[in-house]
């Protein structure tokens, strides 16, 4: 019996279009084509992988109005805001479509034979990085186009030379279908074989088990919550042939802000702040949760600026019932002890009722930073429009919870480099080793997407703390290395022969060159 | 109470020098030691982690007649091997000193900051790799130096900046506290703080996987059985936090030779063929295990005059005790085989028995290339002196047999490239997508440590296809990526400063420059 779901419309709580529920068996006979797929040598070819990579952007731009129509409708996200979305989604198709031209993705290094070598004699060896294998990709809720069906993970693992399977995000399954359509079209333009990109919709947890499972896939991107990608990377890792899987999970984002910031800017960082918490339901992985601000009259200011900046913005809708229900209990267990004290005025809805659709007012708590000091939910993500204020007396304090910290995405220092010298040197030190991504005097939301861009962190942000999901850099999650000695130029695929034809940076002999 | 075992000698089965096994409190203990540091700035400081490798590698050198000695009495492995290995050994830790001097490690990449870059004004971000954390090095029983206490494993992993808790092999633990004492010497003379390094003898396993589970230890390094490395990296993978763990496990490493190499060079080819089987009692990762031939009479005679050179080889002194009653007993199975047929003449000794010390005789067999097809124990690791002839007939035979393979370390492949141009394309590709490294005319054994070298391989041959244990790129495992966002100068490490003042390469604007 086919299974269905519908799309609801997280403004209103009502039930949209109805989508089929894939099934198990859907998910063999995709994997097998993607293995298919992967094993056809059209998809080893850079150029054609860039011309799908370009198609895609194309298409997608075109497909502008219905996609972000669908998606507004599926997720309550404003069409600004999916306009930007969709830029950065194509953006970063065709980002990734140019280092396919320039081809050093694929990392050549090539060592010289020498005979007199001690104490072995040295083959000739040349190594480059091969794709890994099938990709299945769990699309995000919160960024129904740039980290879902033709996200960062699509593009990073299709420019790699990977197949890619992706498991829909039932939250915006018309989003996700619109977006396949477009991409399956530009995988055909491209003249790529058809298991290239594939589509599951499943609002159940069996398709994904099932998928994580299958043999074929060689790989998996997630991002989401801890809990879902921890299942995930167990599943992954107790299969018969054990998997990588590169989790974006859950992150505080700790912001730091210290008196001499506060005494010469605190209406800008309160500006600033109330945009990164509140903008877009504050769901966004980058969120700045927990705020160190000073103890005393000044930090007091600060945060009934927050506050009033808070209570001024509209209630939020949120994704899903599941995100308000969820952000729902955190904030009342949060509110519930005996040393947080809520900073916006009460308003009716608060609690999660008697707003419409699913909605949750953007607001702030504070308590002492020496309750956090030794560890607990203090420092614990609420994912949507809610910061937690920790009010620390001196540098000791602010150390001693910031100890606390287990990995993030991104931290961010509020500081006056003069006067806070010393400080932002121990910050920077202490935060580094524990985050992926240091923010100085700005906010950690708003994730550019560049060769330098680091998305990741120590674990619980990422499974995989060695890889980012965002930025160029992303491509090396689905690649591996494979050595050829003393291989006949005929054999020898084309970044590594003699006389570098494709003009691709190279290490020869321990140099870097172009030659 | 004191636990202790004793070293044996495997030439002669008999007990040498009585050790201490660690405890758990030891591990606690030194684990703590390490975080410590971890966190201390001088473990930071490139200049220092060289003087350290090449302080490490002098010493290693200078001790050569003592550890040799010991080396010796403790794995029945020639001198001149050991000599070889000390080399290799000490020329590795002196490599990754010349890495750090390079100082391209880090990968620096750095994006300019555009307000005007759609949908987002893109900020200054700066990238770079740091150290991982502490790490947990299990040493190998096979190379009692080059893959052990100072080995590939340890020497990347202080490169990287990583402080190194190995557990000593317990076949070789006066070798280990030999080499364990010049690194600690090592380290005091290059001023690093004594954690940097220590060294756990156990003969148990629950040294080894208190170890692992210490919260202090950020990656794992191993070398050894498949069961072995699997359990690691399941119990990795099972704590609060889980973390890497690099494990190089077993390969068979196929070779294939086609019937125009055997008309060509028989004779060069069985030459080579015995050495790589036999030298050093065939335990080596890399031991071509089964190698696919021709059948008919150019094949028979190939194979006569290999098993004619390994039946005159000396009975092989094996590793220790296990790996003798592990060979001996996987061989029994092997030829219990009704397919399998026995290629040298009988010994007295064969089975294992008859011998003095842990010895068996180095052989071959042979099975038709259709019965592994389906897969199953044809394909499995003999570790030690042993080498499996698998007969084909045509071109579909072998491929057949070559889909069966699980992942490997590497291949080789003996060929005309002339004559078997269009079979050694397809050969090529069906094996880069299987194992790490391709080796062409020549056998796999007797890897070089050289900048492209890949020594890793899709699972089984590895628990991550990703990374290499040996050659330069194997620092990477020990790394991960920190981005800094519009950052003041002040606090920017020197490798992202501006005008480039370590003069390496950095990716600057997505253009590769030492400007």
């Amino acid at each position: 019996m086919t299974q269905t779901f519908n799309a609801v419309d997280p403004r209103s709580g009502t039930a949209g279009a109805e989508f089929r529920e894939a099934a198990p068996a859907d998910v063999a006979a995709t994997a097998a084509l993607a293995s298919t797929a992967f094993a056809d040598p059209a998809l080893g070819d850079d150029a054609a992988r860039a011309a799908l990579l370009r198609g895609a952007a194309a298409r997608l731009r075109g497909a502008e109005a219905e996609v972000v129509a669908v998606a507004g409708a599926e997720t309550g996200l404003p069409d600004a805001r999916l306009r930007s979305e969709l830029a950065r989604t194509a953006g970063q198709l065709d980002a990734f479509a140019a280092l396919l031209d320039a081809g050093d993705h694929v990392e050549a290094i090539l060592d010289s034979p020498d005979p007199d070598a001690t104490p072995i004699p040295r083959p000739d060896v040349r190594r480059m990085l091969v794709p890994l294998g099938p990709v299945a990709v769990f699309g995000a809720s919160n960024f129904p186009l740039a980290f879902s069906t033709a996200g960062g993970d699509t593009a990073s693992a299709l420019a790699a030379g990977c197949p890619v399977v992706v498991k829909g995000h039932p939250s915006h399954p018309g989003t996700g279908e619109l977006v396949a359509r477009e991409l399956r079209a530009a995988v055909a333009e491209a003249g790529l074989p058809e298991g290239t990109f594939a589509h599951l919709l499943a609002a159940g947890a069996e398709v994904g088990e099932t998928l994580v499972d299958a043999p074929e896939i060689a790989a998996v991107g997630f991002t989401g919550s801890t809990a879902a990608g921890r299942a995930i990377a167990d599943r992954a890792a107790r299969r018969p042939v054990p998997i990588p899987v590169y989790a974006e999970m859950g992150s505080v984002n700790p912001m730091v802000v210290t008196r001499a910031a506060l005494e010469a800017r605190a209406e800008a960082i309160a500006d600033g702040l109330a945009a990164s918490v509140s903008n877009f339901g504050g769901q966004l992985c980058t969120k700045p949760g927990v705020v160190f601000v000073p103890a005393g009259a000044e930090g007091d200011a600060f945060a009934a600026a927050l506050a009033e900046r808070l209570d001024a913005v509209e209630p939020s809708v949120l994704l899903n019932r599941r995100v308000r229900d969820a952000l729902a209990a955190s904030v009342q267990a949060l509110a519930a002890r005996g040393d947080v004290e809520p900073l916006a005025r009460p308003k009716a809805g608060d609690g999660a009722a008697g707003f419409d659709g699913y909605r949750h007012q953007p607001t702030a708590y504070q308590a002492p930073a020496a309750a956090a000091a030794t560890g607990g939910d203090l420092l614990e993500e609420h994912f949507g429009p809610v910061v937690v204020l920790l009010r620390y007396g001196g540098e000791d304090e602010l150390l001693a919870a910031l100890g606390q910290l287990e990995g993030q995405l991104s931290a961010a220092l509020h500081a006056q480099p003069d006067t806070d010298a010393a400080l932002l040197a121990t910050l920077t030190g202490v935060l580094a080793g524990r985050v992926g991504r240091l923010v100085y005097d700005g906010f950690p939301t708003g994730v550019a997407v560049c060769h330098a861009m680091h998305h990741g962190g120590p674990y619980p942000a990422t499974s995989a703390p060695l890889h980012t999901s965002v930025g160029m850099t992303a491509i090396r999650r689905f690649q591996r290395p494979v050595a050829f000695q003393a291989a006949p130029a005929a054999v020898l695929p084309a970044a590594l022969r003699d006389g570098n034809p494709l003009g691709i940076w190279r290490r020869v002999d321990g140099e870097l060159s172009r030659a």
